[in-house]
């Protein structure tokens, strides 16, 4: 009898075109590459419009798992999740999260406890005009279930952390689509890239029941009592369609690895961040030393609050014209999980509207289980 | 009889020449504009060498006083210790520390406990080529001597945090320098910046018997096995000579407020932040909630580390050509200040040169008495 | 008899609260304080919302002024035209324009010549909700017309530049219109630049003739087709109403200066800059040449083109998440400018909407005439 | 009878990954991939030390060419001198210079005219320590001569254009050096791009004969009377040694192209771009036309002036911490360029140190004979 489990494998990068720890987890023969399901990566762009590293970084990641694979780079980027997250401002680290699912034997006798699992899917191709709108929330939503169905999640609760990496507009995908008599949400490239996060999240709320299936378009960007728990959307010049990946607990599941999750309420909710910790075992006095044996990665999202305001106190944010708004709140968010870690290769993403509260987000921890730990599966 | 008492006033800016705070307070007769003796302000500019919020909010700060201490606007900047640095990235609010001084009447049985005191003394203007040498470390430990002294401290072992703001140099002051043959340490603007906030930094630590005083040029920005653990020196383009103000406990203070600091090995040590918080009484249990009633403010230094490492992982500020690593640094230290205290109000200063070990610096919260609480002097 | 005649003079400025220039030309005589029309000042900040150097810049100017004037710094705000552009990218050097017009004693044979004068006016306080909104655009083509007759100009073919400086909304001013339940036109502090500086250039423009009066709220930043050949507009985080200058040629007026004008097309418009050079009879063979005896200075408009082309060929301005494109607008047309005539010290505002054809920009050349040269008034 | 010729193709770049227009060109059989030389490309990044657009290019072309050449992406970057320079600030396009060598049979009266040459060449790896010292100046030296033989000029005076691509020092090779206590001239990356440009540019200065091959360290970045007028240097992370590119007029080859150049002695001297086009036999008359037809590309050098001034008035570029002052330079000088040629096509690299004198650059015009166009080669 066979079980799927799922390992995560965190490789430092030196650059966004570094494929040695990939390729040094091959040679070992440490993973298969035909079991790797996504790549969560964070490249040190500026996470903005005109942030190569993602794209470099994805088309590098295929460039190196051809081979292996027997089909062209394209056809890997069809066949793997490659989400790359550009931005690592303050302390974060390039680094990429490599998730390998398995068919392990099992001796049918797989206890109650829940593990990690994984699954993926693709939307098709977004139109410029229809990023930020109903169009990308229910292709979004469908995606998402498509996705559960694949890690063979059934219960909404069960989810932990959904990412979703999004197309964004270009001046060129703008021109267009006007062309065409279609225009899109906006014309500024770096605000479709919020517009596109929005939807993305809105349709992962949808997938989840979080929020009704009628959400209207004007609700975008807008009506921030909506939002999902657990969304993480990431816009990238790199891609036409979005790609979706799923993280959660099944029962069907086997390995050692377990996923929990909390909200942060915003930027600097310590307590949410020692929450998920402790959703996956990982007690507050172990707060800010090495939780490396224990604590495979963290994966959250920040964002400026759109208020200006963090428990009352003005932000300036939003009113800086050198620094966008997403560079900062990666910052000063990835500062503070680092301290709680202890490390600062932590997977951070810019930009959290609708995924959480506003001005805060999502933040999940893959950890091994300490039963796992004593008593390998 | 009378002893004298230090008051810290916390109050926001809307802006580098936002004053309603200060006027407030001085409308409200909560403080004698002639008692203050230092302003430490945060001001939302880039920290660099153009951010004239640090000049702009100087000045008003002075023009404000002006009139209520009869004297002219640059009379006020010689008779106050007037440091503003620049840079609120992430979630840091921009602020002011209104350090007010007075002598109150005590009934002479004030106990054995120390209590917040303050001292301020300024060197004397300093040529763009004693920058970042030994000229700007012996004046600079010169003075906080002075400081000292006025503080009415008299063992190193009670100063908590000492402030410098010092000079830097333009291309027109390097332009100056050479013309008279008197080549300046660098004749990049940003560099000078650190060499002076080094050398700052080492007069500190020479003043205090941290470092020998026969510290030679050559281990300005060089020798990271010197450095002082209480030094914040901060460099800005609107003073030509540097302001000292010395910050610790003393037997001779009374008030409610005392002062203490831990030092952060690196930009991620969480524990340093909790030990600086329980070395005013502040317990581990109260990190992230509200610490209003406790803590006033937090005064920290960040830095980008030399060797481009955070516990073994990469980071990016110090080859990132868009945004400088003074301000990576500030975003993510501040952000995880801002969460272990929960508030963002934190002063949080970039460029910790010789100022606590390489990557990291020093943190001093200034907070009430438990017993002050319970029993208010 | 006496007639108005119009002095313009061009001083660098060390900083944005480096008064020497002007205070050299009181010290000196060379003009009476009283006689201060408007100040157009380029200062060194990033020209966006968060750029202080342009509100330090006015209040030093107001501050200077005031015991001159008799009246407080903010009495001298509303009676002098202080419009501070910032941003001096590239070559630009940062300086102030200040224009003088006093009362000269004439012999009643005053010819047929035209010569520069200049009117000033200013709007009421603008609401954020009106911003970038029909309201905008009527309040400043009223102003326009004051400020016209303020000129002693009836005719608009006389005009040929007029500047505005526009409010801007920052997070704190749209949350308080979303308070009052009036959403602005957007939320976005960056983006708002835009929406201001374009209807005050609708305005201008309305006011011209040059656009019907009837022009709808959706044409503001989307039908470009609508523009005014001589608006300069500019928006600023320091002022709630708008502040207008006229600038152009009357019959009444006396002095040796005139003003001409062209229109740039596109922002490598070189043949528009020779143009407006020759407007004012400085021929091309003088291109690149020291002009200095001839213009006194040159305003200008810069912008990125709303379509991503010059010519056929992209640019990557509006898609660079590190740089605004006003930022590299100016930079561009600021090193066109300054090598056609040979000096930095000219005066390029960023954001052109509305203003000159998409991608382009008007521009000004105020010159010594010259039979005022030879014949001097 | 066999001649060599050269051709110079312009293809604009969608991206830093954007092969099309060299895809176009194969695929219409307008070149043989094998006869390519070297590409010189403008790149959207930031132009800085973690601009990664060159790497991504660099790899793209190299990667697109090797099915052609029959060998390894690597071997192809070794054996086409592909050099990306990064920065395409205000109107500059994005795009890629292709350089095509092939033997053309000749009737052996090939006539007295001298047409477009152009040769490569390459050093040994430099080593951290070697950067910015006599090291790397005498092994670009070598390496120009290599290069210059390849193109079969013997005459240092037919030598118009000497592109040099040249490594520079991450935090992660500065730790390398220094854990072999070798320390390199600078530990700050972005100061390192400037003192490899510098010793490569007194390497091209010093093969050509215009600064005495005894030039000592001590003249890198310092000596500014010592400067080459051909020379293009610009350094970037992808490399460990520098890349070589001769281009001048030669009897020995054919074709339609020459090649001329003028030194810019500011970043405004729009004479010096007028004599540069004089000197390929485009006239004045033509400017800001649309040259098209004649000139194929520009290739010019920018820098800040190092004395902060420009024909006396002061610059901001060296002091401004938000943007670097190689990109404020490239944005000026590249918008006066477009202006005079009439597109925003052309090659504009950052940081002139010892490429023409300070402040200044050389400038090269590739363009068609007059003859060539009435009577085709």
């Amino acid at each position: 009898m066979t079980t799927r489990q799922v390992e995560l494998f965190c490789v430092p990068m030196r650059g966004p075109g570094d494929m040695s720890g990939l390729q040094r987890l091959i040679d070992a023969g440490a993973l298969d590459p035909r079991d790797i399901v996504a790549i969560l990566g964070k490249t040190e762009g500026n996470g903005g419009v005109n942030d190569f590293t993602r794209e470099y970084a994805s088309k590098s990641f295929a460039l190196t798992l051809a081979p292996h694979l027997g089909c062209t780079p394209q056809a890997v980027e069809s066949r793997i999740a490659l989400v790359m997250s550009g931005g690592t401002e303050g302390v974060l680290s390039p680094h990429a999260n490599i998730f390998v699912r398995r068919n392990v034997a099992t001796d049918g006798r797989k206890g109650g406890s829940q593990r990690l699992a994984i699954g993926v899917a693709r939307t098709r191709e977004l139109l410029p005009e229809e990023l930020g709108r109903a169009a990308q929330i229910h292709e979004t939503a469908a995606a998402v279930r498509r996705a559960m169905n694949d890690a063979q999640i059934a219960d909404a609760a069960d989810v932990h952390f959904v990412q979703v990496k999004c197309p964004l507009l270009t001046a060129e995908r703008v021109e267009a689509a006007l062309a065409r008599g279609r225009p899109p949400v906006t014309d500024d490239s770096y605000a479709s890239m919020a517009y596109s996060r929005a939807a993305s999240a809105l349709g992962v709320a949808v997938a989840l029941g979080e929020v009704d299936a009628t959400v209207p378009d004007s609700a975008v960007l807008s009506d921030w009592s909506l939002f999902s728990r657990v969304a993480s959307t990431s816009a990238g010049v790199e891609l036409n369609s979005s790609a979706v990946v799923v993280m959660g607990n099944a029962q069907a599941a086997a390995g050692d690895l377990v996923i929990g999750h909390a909200v942060m309420r915003d930027a600097i909710d310590l307590r949410a961040v020692l929450d998920a910790f402790a959703s996956v075992g990982v007690g507050h006095s172990s707060v800010g030393a090495d939780m490396g044996a224990r604590v495979v990665n963290v994966f959250a999202k920040a964002e400026a609050s759109p208020d200006g305001l963090i428990r009352g106190t003005r932000h300036t944010m939003l009113d800086d014209s050198d620094i966008t708004p997403t560079r900062h709140a990666r910052a000063a968010v990835g500062g503070l999980i680092a301290g709680a870690l202890g490390s600062a290769s932590v997977y951070v993403s810019g930009g959290a509207e609708h995924q959480g509260p506003p001005g805060g987000g999502p933040i999940a921890v893959v950890a091994r289980c300490v039963d796992a730990l004593a008593h390998p599966f």
